[in-house]
């Protein structure tokens, strides 16, 4: 995929809330493109552990915010869904009209509390959609983002400039964009993303139950080879990281897991009955396949104005990602 | 893990009837181990392949049964489950009294088969655990068996001697041994193998489907990352293979498909009601948990001699591999 500059960049300062895995990676990513950053998170310790590494981050949210409101900067907020309410609060007090994007993993419930905490942000919601089994800042790197997909919110009425921002960003950090409106994201990553989580957990579940007790299934988990390892590899995942994202989409979620049980439903009364398994298996075989085939999908570029949020969305519908702009 | 030699190892003979990916790696381990061996498989074309690699694989299965007889050698069965009835019946015809195993991923099948088709034969069942997204001659290596579990089966009755036979065999292809009876065999792999492609399989249906028609859903593919390639990996196996495995172990498969439902469905109700998934996703992380120690788990060595069968079940329940005799 080649990286050509794109015109009309800017080099929007950008301020980072929350330095975990995804905030300090965009930190180290942005200054990395040459961007001027700070930011601050609510650790002392992971504060002075980014500090040591060069990093004009502390635990003062307040200041970071000002300074964000001083100089025009996007405000990006890599915290957990549980942490929005305080913090947008903070965001309304201090720098009312700033320039707001997240990290967050659901899009609906972020959107919702920014309108009801911070209203007069000019917000346009993000979703970098990379990660580690690992978490914090030392697991942080500038590469984390490269030729990830970075979801940015595409719905009627945000204001583009921010757009321009957040996707600018999301380019500066080597990922591709993918423009959707907020409640089909919430529906997409239901599917392939929590509800993953939900199959590796009963998978890993049922594989080391031995009965009722907490007794392991030894014979079981010896025989367990790579099929079991892949399916439940996100099951090793943090507990809580695992509910904030599910939690915070439960609708988007529970169409996800119907339509699971429905599936799983129709194939066990057809092993029970006939024996046959060749409906799941052939419809499983066939959307592996259409994944493969997605992720060749070509990336292409826009003019940095005069696209419509409908023509973004529908780029994201056909599973293009923007690389950026013409 | 130490590979010292053990003593009284002998080096039989060994006939390995097909010649894919299992077939065509063992033939090349048990080259490589030094014993002498010699094969045939029903296609021409793979014939053709292994002797081109040197190998003495014909299709001539009779003549390759009737040198095995006379040379007392351990005739491995190296074919899908549905090919076991005709090629029994040949053993049965041709070398009645015979040495015998197998690799199939099912082992009560395959002895009611054996049973009924090859009631003569010395048999004791076997099930290398290895295995690669390729199949046929070609993806077959000689390391294929490196550090993989190998079941042999331990029910009572079974000739000690070709016991001894089989788990010699997979210690020289470089295996670790686990005994197991059968029908606790096909419990576990239902649990750890065919029960993960199964979910693998609806997972990815559910990810790729954008509605009840054929389309694919393409935003959701192309915000699909690591957990979704992780949890459909097996979804891309040939669905012949799959379904042959899977059919072929209905009523353990059914057990462990109605466990996975309950706790699915007991997860709807949590979501729908409470909204709340930490009972899930907690089982699920301590599953996980389960599974990484299991992989700790200590190699033992036991006599030549004297072990009796409920103790060699005994080791495989608690989840020890046998690496070699003392």
């Amino acid at each position: 995929m080649t990286r050509v500059p794109s015109p009309g960049v800017t080099d929007r300062a950008v301020c980072v809330i929350g330095a975990g895995l995804i905030g300090g990676s965009l930190l180290r990513a942005a200054e990395k493109a040459g961007r001027t950053i700070w930011g601050s998170c609510a650790s002392a310790q992971t504060a002075q552990q980014a500090a040591a590494d060069g990093f004009d981050v502390d635990t003062d949210t307040d200041a970071a915010l000002r300074r964000a409101a001083d100089l025009d900067a996007l405000v990006v907020l890599a915290v957990p869904l549980p942490a929005l309410p305080d913090l947008l609060r903070r965001v309304d007090r201090v720098a009312p009209g700033c320039r707001l994007t997240d990290a967050v993993s659901v899009k609906v419930a972020t959107a919702d509390a920014v309108r009801r905490y911070a209203p007069r942000a000019r917000y346009v919601g993000g979703h970098p959609m990379a990660g580690t089994a690992e978490s914090g800042w030392a697991a942080g790197q500038a590469g984390l983002f490269t030729d990830a997909v970075w979801v940015v919110a595409a719905d009627d009425g945000l204001d583009r400039q921010v757009w321009a921002d957040v996707a600018e960003l999301a380019w500066a950090c080597g990922a591709r964009v993918v423009p959707a409106a907020v409640d089909e994201h919430d529906l997409a990553v239901a599917k392939i993303s929590h509800l993953p989580h939900l199959f590796a957990a009963v998978l890993a579940a049922v594989g080391a139950a031995a009965g009722p007790g907490p007794e392991a299934d030894a014979l079981s988990l010896a025989l367990a080879a790579s099929s079991f390892a892949d399916g439940t590899r996100v099951a090793g995942t943090r507990p809580e990281l695992v509910l904030a994202m599910c939690e915070g989409n439960r609708d988007a979620l529970l169409a996800a897991v119907d339509d699971a049980l429905g599936r799983l439903g129709a194939m066990r009364g057809a092993l029970a009955s006939t024996g046959g398994l060749a409906a799941t298996v052939r419809a499983g075989y066939a959307g592996r396949q259409q994944f493969l085939a997605a992720r060749e999908a070509q990336g292409v570029r826009i003019p940095r104005t005069g696209t419509s949020f409908a023509e973004l969305r529908d780029i994201g519908r056909r599973g293009h990602t923007l690389l950026g702009w013409t």
